[in-house]
């Protein structure tokens, strides 16, 4: 009697590593630097070197029995003071280390957060295109997450469609930016609006309606974009971080809730992580990357290969006559698909050894997603084989 | 907005950290090192080298991207595999990689388990006395805890009271062997009853019952104990195993659940795993942690001296007349308090710079823990100590 409905969620499977997994399978076949794999948000730079320089000196100069040992539930000390200190210094905030609670991760972290503010049944709304796993991290909690409907126009915030669907019950609402699938920033106009609608249906309601800020991306922001922090927008804000992209670490679990200090309950937040973690069994990221982290914690990979990657294909894209919105950040980038069918569209893509994925599983039909975390050589090669696809399959040239 | 029952749990305070807490501050008053802290289970013995070794050389060696990279969501597949045959050596077992699933310590082992053979309501039965962390483990994920009553006399089961608790609407059973608190390992004899009675049940009432067999002290067992793996009593037994004390990485947070290949659905229990993971937001242990443990698989810390503390500890409380049962295995020990209300009892002992914890959040009123992970020459110091709160609390010597 194993539990029916997480037993049916084995045939649910992710669009996104089908594809990947196709990747892969292709690559053995025909040799993989000649499959053009946009599937997977897998960081392609190394970590910087201070972070396995950092390592390496802990592991040889460490007591092993404190270097290992149990980090405090609510995290280590001092990491928890450098990360708040590292956000001050740079948005300008007044976090103390009170503030911050350490997380396997951004997925951590949202799991968190969203116990933190709602209750069973209260909803939660997203906007589209988003990461799909939001369905998980969301709905396993108890909350029930609702899509707002895309603004395709530039991927900011479809207002409209955001003020009918904020009614009553919803207590939190999710965003990320720069945003997964579409590479779009929220602006600081957008923000803004944000924050007025949700001061006023506050008042209206008479409850909490807190942002998710789900921020993994927050360092990979391209030449010009705006990509202002949520936090300072809007006082009811818990920032959802993870050190996966900017230090190249997605494997090692970690990053954190930051409970803006202005928020409601401001100084309750981390613990109350700390007694969801217990029934979570999340306890705390590793104590050694932790530790190595904070002595990293305003550094970053060298991310510019993604902006050169972003540039030619967005403009290769445009000169192809795509309808396409150029990322403000992230590795991705989000074009509409030349049919209505996005499936078919990247089934069409795999002759051609391309590997895009379709954007139904984001909640926005027609589009198709590609990550561009590689090699900017394979990028190049990758152009040729995408204007062969697009003059055989749809004529244009 | 923020949750109330989170929110309200920040108040009840672990009555170990709180002794902890006590002993800390103590310690930078007279020195630390005249503080007899038995309070908190932290390994006191050093990883062994070839931990430290093998994670240097991956740092020095690996190309940091695959390093550093996302684990595969069910865990590296080497390492699932290299915790299978070790499994298989050791005990017998016929586990292959499917049947592993890389887990967060114990902790995020029992949180897996018990969401995969559960669903919100079902009973789970536990049995006294039982580390004060299950309540929150299993009461969060929706079932109920139960809590079967000791057996004092030797801190086996107690199968009257076990059997009359065993009502249709329970699925699960939640063991620890050898125990935390009392340091009692189920014998073999414990185990052919326990099994004996779930098949007869199961049967009964026409559903599963599982084991979720928590073990995170299964290397510490002491000479000559009977201490048998419990999966091969039970077809329907979810191993629930962590590295934090047989290695002593208790802050890198890594462990297992072991899926017994006869159970049912046992191909199906590491896929669901992955499943509740991603509502979780546990994702895995770190990537590198993962691959330097599996290189590690068949080694522990040196564990000598626990057994070594539990002797002198053991015939000083005989000496001096507690009741007390001699632990097969961990570092705990439970005497029974020498006055009916075991927390006058520790705040006795406090005067004495001895630091023990109630037992009354274990389940069992009247008795104490004592954690003796500590340095052998501490331990010999504290008996001095001992003696003299005995004797001048009770009249004892």
């Amino acid at each position: 009697m194993i539990r029916q409905d997480y037993k049916e969620m084995l045939n649910a499977k992710s669009v996104i590593r089908e594809m990947f997994t196709y990747a892969t399978a292709k690559g053995q076949e025909i040799g993989y630097e000649n499959v053009f794999d946009y599937s997977l948000g897998n960081p392609s730079v190394p970590a910087p070197k201070e972070f396995t320089d950092c390592m390496i000196e802990l592991l040889q100069t460490e007591d092993p029995v404190k270097l290992h040992g149990y980090s405090p539930s609510l995290g280590i000390p001092s990491v928890r003071a450098a990360i708040a200190d590292s956000l001050n210094r740079r948005f300008g905030m007044n976090y103390t280390a009170e503030h911050i609670f350490p997380t396997t991760g951004a997925a951590g972290a949202v799991a968190h957060a969203v116990r933190c503010i709602t209750k069973p049944g209260d909803k939660v709304l997203t906007f589209a295109p988003f990461f799909p796993e939001y369905m998980h991290y969301i709905n396993q909690s108890g909350a029930v997450l609702k899509v707002v409907p895309a603004n395709t126009e530039n991927f900011q915030i479809n207002f409209e469609a955001f003020e009918e669907m904020l009614t009553e019950d919803v207590h939190a609402i999710l965003i990320n930016t720069p945003n997964n699938p579409s590479g779009a920033a929220c602006s600081s106009a957008t923000l803004t609006r944000l924050a007025e609608v949700l001061y006023a249906k506050q008042k209206e309601f008479g409850h909490d309606i807190f942002i998710i800020s789900d921020e993994p991306y927050r360092e990979i922001v391209f030449n010009g974009a705006d990509a202002p922090y949520v936090s300072k927008f809007y006082d009811n804000t818990l920032s959802c971080y993870s050190f996966s992209k900017s230090l190249s670490l997605p494997g090692e679990r970690i990053g954190y809730v930051a409970a803006n200090p202005k928020c409601t309950d401001a100084d309750l937040i981390a613990g109350m992580c700390g007694q969801i973690s217990r029934g979570i069994g999340h306890n705390c990221p590793p104590s050694i990357i932790q530790l190595a982290v904070a002595k990293c914690i305003d550094m970053t990979s060298d991310l510019s290969v993604y902006e050169t990657n972003m540039n030619l294909i967005y403009n290769e894209l445009v000169r192809l006559g795509f309808e396409v919105v150029k990322p403000g950040g992230t590795f991705y980038i989000f074009p509409k698909a030349l049919e209505e069918d996005a499936k078919a569209f990247c089934e069409k893509a795999k002759k051609y050894n391309l590997i895009f994925v379709p954007s139904d599983s984001f909640g926005v039909p027609g589009y198709f997603r590609m990550s561009y975390c590689i090699a900017t050589e394979k990028v190049e090669r990758s152009l040729v084989a995408l204007r062969e696809f697009v003059k055989n399959e749809y004529g244009r040239e």
